[in-house]
């Protein structure tokens, strides 16, 4: 099937540019509450799935041997900017485990906040891994790996026993296969598979109820989640989607980007688990697209859903200020 | 209608993300001679019609009474990346005509080009007005003002004498009204009109051609086109598709991006206009789709076909530098 428009893209009247996808919501009992668009075909979660990834962090009492609280649980859910606090952040995690940043194997970059690259060139320093916007997770990854005593040289390799781990954590959660077939390598170079849209979503409304996970385990989920939720910024950072949602109502929303336009969520009230997917991978419609369907399941909450509403309508500002262009939810969200 | 699937993204075996699209190429007669999608949907050109924009820049005689050349006329129509040579000539054009940066009306903003950037930083200097990708065009826009005797100020409004002068200008060209009904205004400030694609194609078949052309805007087409296909560094800059394909076969090709997914193109010895739109306004898939649709036209030159086709599937690599994703034209382009 051809999945609708669910996001234009407006200069002056006219619409510019449109971007097709397909969204799901379903609840603890696996049950589709709201559907747009293909449901069955595969996306690869990427960062989106990154609290299901970080279970093990937990499960295996990593975190707790290391003293880590919502700060650090949220930078291990995190595709940061890079800013200065994430990743001194990062660097600390690795410290309480004797490790440093060349532990990490995510590879380095500028940070993606403009700022604090332009901050950074000008101390005359150089990104190191610290500024990935995955090094929380791969911090994560070497403190567990180190927890457990398993040897953490090459722990992106999909052979790798702590990569095995975590394929059979997203495996159990989500309930589709990740093998050889529908594997891909992320841009931080550890595995990502290609599972059906829905059991993103179905994975996530078990992360935010409980339902089908034992009780360790539902307790290490909704922690993880609660720590994003009480820490949005350390997810994410300045002028960033995921940290102005959850800002938006503290608790109430958990939302986790993806590269190539796709995002997870939930709402612990409602008992919600979101997974999307916007099928030109631009990360800018996913935002409008995430923000839309919360506004619709948060109806209730006139005010909330109001705020919601709004940031899924961006306005563009040129580079003298003017505002030239705006996205546009369709009535796919009605 | 619904425009095909023109270039695909991959990663691993997978598709992960697709890009749909309109292309149209013409001849001189305004013969269709290849199309995928529908090329009566109206687009915002943006910068990809600033060959046209320049005409009255040469026409007039501005270009000549300040001694400017291929360089310089190739800035004229960039939308170029912000580096040192770009800003420097930017300056220069306007030094020519007694003017400096503080005349351009187009705003500032750092560099596109991430090693410009960085170094700029660490110069301690900030960006201005000639870092802004359209500084060259805005540079020979207040030259031709002056040169003409029009006060320069406020020279990016719609009311103002010389946008005008580039509305009819843009109207003879492409053969399509430009009005208040089909206006928006462009990231640099300056009206854009959203036009159907095939009188894009058809405006730049003309350029090429001469057909429909008085003799002296045939020669002043013709002295723009061979001036940026004689300089492509000037017209986008350092990794730039523009730059690229047109370094590809000197002489040969001529082809400007515009934002939100656009190229207009054209082929001197075939004497054809290409125009083209990607749905999303994704700039990776529209590069794709102007080298796949140039390698198809350009198929009698083996070598050069075969170079245009791999530039139609550029590989991915992530901040390790492994290979993780690529793109592939539909057989839309077979």
């Amino acid at each position: 099937m051809t999945n609708p428009v669910l996001v234009e893209v407006l200069r002056g009247d006219l619409v510019e540019s449109a971007h097709r996808g397909a969204v799901i919501v379903v609840d603890g009992d696996g049950k589709t509450v709201f559907a747009a668009g293909d449901a069955d075909q595969p996306v690869f979660p990427r960062s989106a799935v990154k609290a299901i990834q970080a279970l093990p962090f937990v499960e295996s009492g990593a975190a707790d041997a290391y003293g880590f609280g919502d700060r650090e649980l949220a930078l291990a859910c995190a595709s940061h900017s890079g800013e200065p606090a994430h990743a001194e952040l990062a660097n600390a995690m690795l410290a309480r485990a004797g490790l440093g940043p060349d532990a990490l194997e995510c590879g380095a970059h500028w940070p993606s906040n403009h700022a604090a690259t332009i901050a950074l060139a000008r101390s005359g320093a150089s990104p190191s891994a610290l500024h990935n916007n995955c090094s929380g997770k791969h911090s994560a990854f070497v403190c567990t790996c180190r927890h457990l005593g398993i040897a953490h040289l090459g722990y992106v390799r999909p052979e790798h026993r702590f990569q095995q781990m975590i394929r059979e954590t997203m495996e159990a959660v989500t309930g589709a296969p990740h093998n050889e077939t529908n594997r891909g390598t992320d841009g931080c170079s550890i595995p990502t598979f290609a599972v059906p849209l829905q059991n993103l979503a179905r994975g996530f409304a078990r992360m935010v109820t409980g339902n089908g996970l034992d009780a360790e385990r539902a307790k290490a989920a909704r922690r993880l989640m609660s720590a994003c939720m009480a820490e949005p910024f350390q997810v994410a950072g300045t002028d960033r989607a995921d940290t102005e949602l959850m800002q938006a109502a503290p608790g109430r929303i958990f939302v986790k980007v993806g590269a190539e336009g796709v995002f997870c969520a939930a709402v612990p009230e409602l008992g919600l688990g979101i997974a999307l997917k916007c099928d030109d991978g631009a990360g800018r419609a996913a935002e409008a697209m995430i923000a839309a369907v919360l506004a619709r399941l948060l109806a209730g909450d006139e005010a909330l859903s109001s705020t919601l509403a709004k940031a899924a309508r961006p306005v563009l500002k040129n580079w003298n200020g003017i505002e030239v262009a705006s996205l546009r939810p369709t009535s796919a969200f009605a």
